[in-house]
Parts: C-alpha cells; structure tokens; sequence
C-alpha cells in the first residue's frame, strides 16, 4: 500500500492506494470506523463488494443501495440518502462510506456535506475514473436538469481508499473512460507522464497491475498537489478542467445517458485541442498526439448528431462562466495548459461543428 | 444607520441596523451589488416590500416568491429556487437576495450555499426573529419532515441589512415570537440586558422605535461575538440553542406548522429553566421571572396534547445529540449557561408531561 497526503491544513487526508484494502481490517478499523455508518453504493457495485465490505465493518452498519447511472445524480436521489440517514438515527459522529464511481462519490459526498451541516465521509471508489480523480479533492455535486454539477459543496473526505483490485471487475468501457482523466493530467501538467502514458497505453488497456498501479499513483500525486494549492478553485485548481466545459454541455445534451463522463471528457479535449490550434497556442503536431492517444485509448472523439447551438447554450451555464463571459483552459504545448477568455460563440460553432461530426 | 461587523477573516461581514435601509440607494449599491440579482421573497413578504426592493435595483434583479411558512422549508421548494437560478442563467458572481423571515433567509441562504458550489447572498430580515436571529451567523438549512434544519450548510451571508422600519407590518404574533429569541440572549449571555428586558417589555410589544433598536443591536452584537468565536458550532455557539432541542422537538410534533419558531422556542426555554432546577443548577426564583418574562411578551409556556414519548423521540434526532448521548443548554443563573449531557428519558419524561401541560 502507498499513502499520499492530501494537505490542507486540519483538513488535511490521507489517499490510500494498493491491492487488497477492502479486506485490511487494520485499514478498514482506523480509517472508516466511526461511531454509525451508512455504506452508500450503487446496484451494479454493490452485489460485488458492498456485503464483503459491511463484513468487515462494525454490525450497525448500514447500508444504502442507489440506481446506478449518471442521470440519477439528482436532488430526488439525494434525498433518498437523508431519509436513510434519518431511519438510521444518524448523529453528527456518524460517517458515510461511498463505495461506488464518481456518481456515487459525488452525491454520498454532497449527502455528507449537508447532513447536519456536515459528517464525515470516506470514499471508496470502485471505476478507473473515480480512483484517479473524483473521489481526491472534495467536490461533490449532483446535477440539475439543466446543468451537471449545478447543485454542490466543496466538503473533504476523511479519507480516499482505492482498491486496485476492484478493477478486475471494472467494464472495460468504464475502464477507458476513466483513461480520459488520466490523459489529462499529463497534458495540463506532466509532459513526462504523458510519453509513459503513449507507451504503455496497451499495458493499461489489459489491465496491467503495475501499469494501472503507476498511472493511478501519478494522477493522484497531480490531483492532490493542485486541490492543494487551491482548493476552491479560485485559480489553478481551474486547469482540471481540460474539456470539462465541453463535456459537461455534451452530457447534458445527452441527458446525462449518451455518454459517460470520461467519454464527454473526451470529445471535450479533442474540442479543447482544435480550439487551441486556433487560437494559435498549440502546434497541429501536439493536436494529432493528443487526438491519438485518445483514439488509441478507446475514447470517442465526435458527437454526430449533436447540434452545436444547443451545446453552446449549455456552455453559457458552466460553471466557470461569469456575467464577463466563459473561460476556457487551453494547450500550450502538452505539458502545459492556461486559462483563456473563450472566443466568441460565432468563432466555436464552425470548430464544433467541424470537431463534433468529424 | 448603526453597523457592526462580524469578524470571521476574510468572511467578515457588516450587519446594518437603521430605518429606512431598504430605500437607500448608496447601501444598496454597495452592500447588494452584483452582475446578476435573484430576490427570494415569501407571498406575504413579496407584495409589501420586493417590488420597491426591485426597483431600487439593476433592471436585471429577478424575484421568485415561495410560499409562507415553516413547513415549506423543504428540499422541494429549495429546488425551485435552483430552477430559478437556472432560468436566470445565473453564474457564480450572481448574488441572491433574501428577503423574508427565517424560513426565507434559511432556504435562500442554504441554495446560495450549494448553487455552483457556492454563491453570495445578503440577509435582509423582515421579521424580529430573523432580525435578532437567524440572519446572522450563516446557518441555512431546510427541514427533513422527520427533523427540523436537519439538511443544510454553514454558508456566511456577504451582509445582513436590518431595515426596523419593516416591523410596522410585522403581524402581532410574529413579533412576539421574535421576543422569544430577544429573550434567549439575556438568559445565556447578559443578565443585564434580561434586566432591561424585564423594565421594557410593554414598550418592545408597543412597538417603540428606540426600545426594539436597542434589543436588535444588543441582541446582533452577542451573536456576532458568538459566532465569531465559534463559527461552526464547534463550543461555545451551541449555547445559542437554549430551549432549541425541546423547540426543534415540539416543531417537527406540530409538523412545522403548529406554533412559530419563536414559540416553540419559548416552550423549550421553559422546559430548559425547569430541568436546570431539578438539576440543581438554578434557583426557582430565577425560573419564576423567566417564565414571567416569556408570559408577559405573550409566547405559549406549555404545549397541551404533546405526547411526551414521540418528543423524546424526535429529540434523539437533535444534531448535539452523538453516540454518546444527547447533550442540553441548561441555564446556571440568569445571564450565564451551559452546555450538559442530558439526564436520560425517564428523568425528563416526568418533568416534560409536567410543564407541557401545565
């Protein structure tokens, strides 16, 4: 096992990484023990681990089963989770353990945050994704109909235990949306991470351990240094969103059911890459890189169908917009991203629609 | 106009009190001010103050008026309030304005909390309660229908605007349940002030200007020292839930909508005066001009037909209740409290079926 720290002063956490954590009982006893538990999961995860885990862990806890899916990251849902908390007696020493992807984190973690003003939460992120990097960083949300992520708080985890193990289990499309994140971070800030991630790519893809275990280390290195630094993204913390503004327009045109997240991520880097050849930021070459190790990784890289006014209407909701318009982070070179000013909607479209039918 | 300010760091704010704050332009602009405005009002609120409120405003400035009362403090309504935030497009510079009571400023306050993560919005309290009370300190909440502020955040307003002109049209009931809280802060903190209470009580229900700006300003400046010391209710700020937990209780008995919070509250008050006495903490004598004050401003001291076994229940849901046990205010003299584990159910019980039906 190898233990990151997350540092944020008193609220500083530690992100246990390595095979077999599910079943340490010495882990399990320090890091989720608190007086009452409440295990929220999801029906796909849950048949798999969520008994083992509750085994484990001391016989008050309980247990809580959501749909699974991206477009039950509602209000209505979360309410389900209060009510659970509510029947269970749930005090302010009580703890969450959220043992599923990112929709499971995030809304266990939004239920955490409002609980009583705020309990305690331990993710336990099951899917590639969510190990390198919803569960790290304390943004938790669910969607409005309208706009993913609209509805939130930034509220830290006690503690993040990632299981390797459980990606033996993983859908290998999950798996590869998940890549998308990883990519990323070596194109907003490790040049050198992204060579490792051209040459072992395959590795991943066949689930290599050691593979996996590095690429996994390494995101969460980068994620916990920026969360960091600014942890209520009032700058930097901003540059993790690499297609991110994109892509959550092109899931909320979707419904939240077209695409999984990494997916969306996907489109949006490709999207985020022509724009910042564009602009004059970026060389072809780096674009064509990009867009091959995306390609390679098993991730879309269009959106046929999609029409390109409705995604910009989405995009006028970001949350990185203000009343002085959208912000956009770009590629300098791979390695190296900035946040822009967007170019105006009359300069996307034809790169939308070019990018998205391509 | 008379300002103080609460001092949290860089989440400092000012609380205005004065006549006339609501017609003047310069604090407005200053304290209300942003690219964006939504005014969340009730539909008593809203016909006599927001459209003057709006007026004074960008043209921009949206109003959404809720309905009244405590048992719409909910997840759903709250919802509605995000729809609204959506339908404005509203980014993360946008500022929501609650005008209204405690309810108002609860649920306003709790969706600015979790709108994109976090958002600003000013208190501008129209009733005594929300005035004294609940505008200052940044707790929002909503109900679950099992327990009172059971789901909320802590989320520090940007300024509290106290216009006392606005209680010309406060209905007699609503002031008195504000006394409630008045009341609290001389119990807990100033026997002085509880003294001045006592000598201007007919004046405060006569609605005599200088009397209610002495107790507005008196009872803003213990909170402030309160909630600066404690923000996040972590010590000493519990103190201010004197008769809070027998309150909550006795709320979620009437399903919010039996008594005012205020009234409630002063029904816990006297309920936490006579388990001090038992408890050998107070004097009856003291207990005597409590109860004398509470009667005299014309709040409920008993509560006829609570079933003393389904209040204990509720109050085994009360958030200072742990694992270990829940905890209670009790009063040492007049001026002076503190915060003690409760004696268990079968000491209260008695002492509650005496002094509910009394």
């Amino acid at each position: 096992m190898h233990t990151l720290k997350l540092d944020l002063g008193t609220r500083s956490y530690p992100i246990h990484i390595g095979t077999g954590l599910l079943a340490d009982d010495a882990l399990l006893a320090t890091a989720v023990y608190a007086p009452q538990l409440l295990i929220v999961t999801n029906e796909v995860v849950g048949p798999l681990y969520a008994e083992g885990l509750r085994e484990r862990l001391p016989s008050t806890a309980r247990l809580l089963t959501l749909p699974d899916g991206e477009r039950h990251k509602t209000l209505a849902t979360l309410a389900t989770i209060f009510d659970a908390l509510i029947e269970g007696s749930c005090h302010r020493d009580a703890c969450i353990v959220a043992l599923g992807g990112g929709v499971v984190g995030d809304i266990a973690g939004f239920a955490a945050a409002c609980y009583q003003r705020g309990i305690d939460y331990v993710q336990v992120p099951t899917t590639l994704l969510a190990q390198v990097d919803s569960s790290v960083g304390g943004k938790t949300a669910v969607n409005h109909p309208r706009a993913k992520n609209m509805i939130g708080a930034f509220h830290q985890p006690r503690a993040v235990l990632i299981d390797t193990d459980v990606l033996s289990t993983l859908p290998p499309r999950e798996l590869t949306a998940g890549l998308a994140e990883v990519i990323k971070y070596g194109l907003i800030l490790d040049g050198t991470f992204f060579n490792w991630l051209e040459a072992h790519i395959d590795a991943l893809k066949a689930l290599d351990a050691d593979a996996l275990a590095y690429a996994i280390r390494r995101s969460c290195e980068l994620k916990a240094m920026i969360v960091a630094e600014d942890e209520r993204e009032l700058g930097r913390r901003a540059l993790l969103n690499l297609g991110h503004t994109f892509g959550h327009a092109l899931e909320t045109c979707g419904r939240f059911d077209r695409w999984l997240h990494g997916e969306a991520v996907a489109i949006g880097i490709a999207l985020a890459a022509e724009v910042s050849v564009r602009e004059g930021l970026l060389v072809p070459q780096d674009r064509e890189r990009i867009r091959s190790l995306l390609g390679r990784a098993g991730l879309p890289l269009t959106a046929p169908g999609i029409d390109s006014d409705e995604l910009l209407a989405h995009m006028r909701l970001d949350k990185k917009a203000a009343a002085a318009g959208l912000k956009l982070i770009l590629l300098e070179e791979i390695g190296r991203a900035r946040i822009v000013p967007s170019p105006g909607e009359d300069a996307l479209r034809p790169i939308l629609e070019q990018v998205l039918a391509a």
